[in-house]
């Protein structure tokens, strides 16, 4: 089977040019197939306020509303998925940008009312690994944005830490899949404060345990969560890293062990 | 030659929900490949003017400043863009949304400065055939909008009449290309006032005479200089008309003939 390379970039990592710059470098060296997917960063929020929409939020969960939706997708589709597909353009990297909506690649459900309405909010239904691998095939780099839609001509916002998983699930019965989990650390730090505490290895029965520790962050939940659901869909490799390891197999870094 | 119809729909016929519904429906129903491409209407004004970004304006056209291609790209490669490639997938158009970036299927330069430094306009440099039959031919609907990119990291703005005419005439050696200029009449009326005084032919020699006599409006000279300039390359047909009739030859347009 061939290698196919997953990278879901923090938002927080397209933030500044120089992160940018290196973030995108580091996709650029990985050889072989690779798909891109990242986060929304601040930039949404920070237009809802120029725009005077209120933030709702509950269990520190934004609700996504009519407004909230309408900015999601200028950012995220718009601005910071195009800014992405450019920058890698010039690396030499041919990406292609999109949502779930392009290509009918991932299609979700509107989250289902129960004690609160989470607006807009996706859960993914299905990814098309045909029209996926049909983009993969004639060398195209898919760059994923937080956006996906209901095939009903509605757009949604999910979470693309949870795109980056199902999608590697859903790609794991063709290609010998490596989902890296990019943000600002090395890995999971056993001290926050050390850079060289990396955990290097986390077994899936560890992870409740670290978390009542206070050493799993609340943040680092769903990655951990995700890649676990990951591994057990055939994916073969979860790693939690900064950018620039994602081509060096044996730099520090956390591996999550299914 | 496999047929390819290439449709412009003007900005304006998206802004309205109906009216889009009902372009979206007629470029469903067209068989075969296609390619639709869109101009932004006014939502990226009404964006800038609620941020407080300035419109610089110099003999009509647009100044693109940092400001105002971020909004452009926001709205034309997110929001709108976005919203098409839903709607036609809610009909079951398997379309594709696209920037030139994305691919790398439209190179541009930016706008030599002259007198006038019309900022982050670009100019089209060449249109990547490959990549675009290769979405093409895995069964794909490119729909366009009118953002570009050097491939030098920086995203540009570019006329979509003059995206339209390029792709067209870009795949017109292989393929028989049909460009359609769609807005929100039948086709380059003699009286404005009436729908049914559509001029059936516009021969090139007689587009300067029927600008002159005040037939033409300034803002059909582009369509009609950039249809001529597709036949000129080889597309086989170009109308201007509503989007209701794209799929119906015999229906009342203007047809531009070489």
């Amino acid at each position: 089977m061939d290698k196919l390379d997953i990278v879901k970039l923090g938002g927080e990592l397209l933030e500044s040019s120089e992160n940018m710059k290196t973030a995108l470098s580091s996709f650029h060296a990985l050889s072989g197939h690779k798909i891109l997917v990242h986060g929304g960063g601040s930039q949404a929020s920070a237009l809802c306020e120029k725009l005077g929409i209120e933030a709702k939020m509950h269990n520190g969960r934004r609700i996504t509303d009519d407004d909230t939706l309408e900015v999601a997708v200028m950012v995220y589709a718009g601005l910071a998925n195009k800014t992405v597909v450019a920058g890698l353009q010039k690396l030499g990297t041919n990406a292609i940008g999109l949502t779930g909506a392009d290509a009918n690649l991932i299609q979700a459900d509107k989250r289902v009312v129960q004690d609160i309405d989470y607006g807009w909010a996706g859960d993914i239904r299905s990814v098309n690994t045909a029209n996926l691998k049909a983009l993969l095939s004639i060398g195209l780099s898919p760059v994923f944005c937080a956006i996906t839609h209901d095939q009903n001509g509605q757009l949604l916002n999910t979470n693309a830490d949870t795109i980056a998983a199902t999608v590697a699930s859903a790609l794991a019965a063709d290609y010998e899949v490596h989902l890296h989990y990019c943000f600002g650390h090395a890995g999971v730090l056993k001290d926050i404060k050390d850079e060289n505490s990396v955990i290097p290895t986390i077994q899936v029965g560890e992870v409740d345990e670290l978390h009542h520790k206070g050493i799993i962050a609340d943040g680092m939940l769903p990655k951990l969560h995700n890649g676990v659901m990951a591994l057990q869909h055939g994916v073969q490799a979860v790693t939690i890293e900064k950018p620039e390891t994602v081509h060096n197999e044996q730099a520090l870094k956390t591996t999550v062990i299914g």
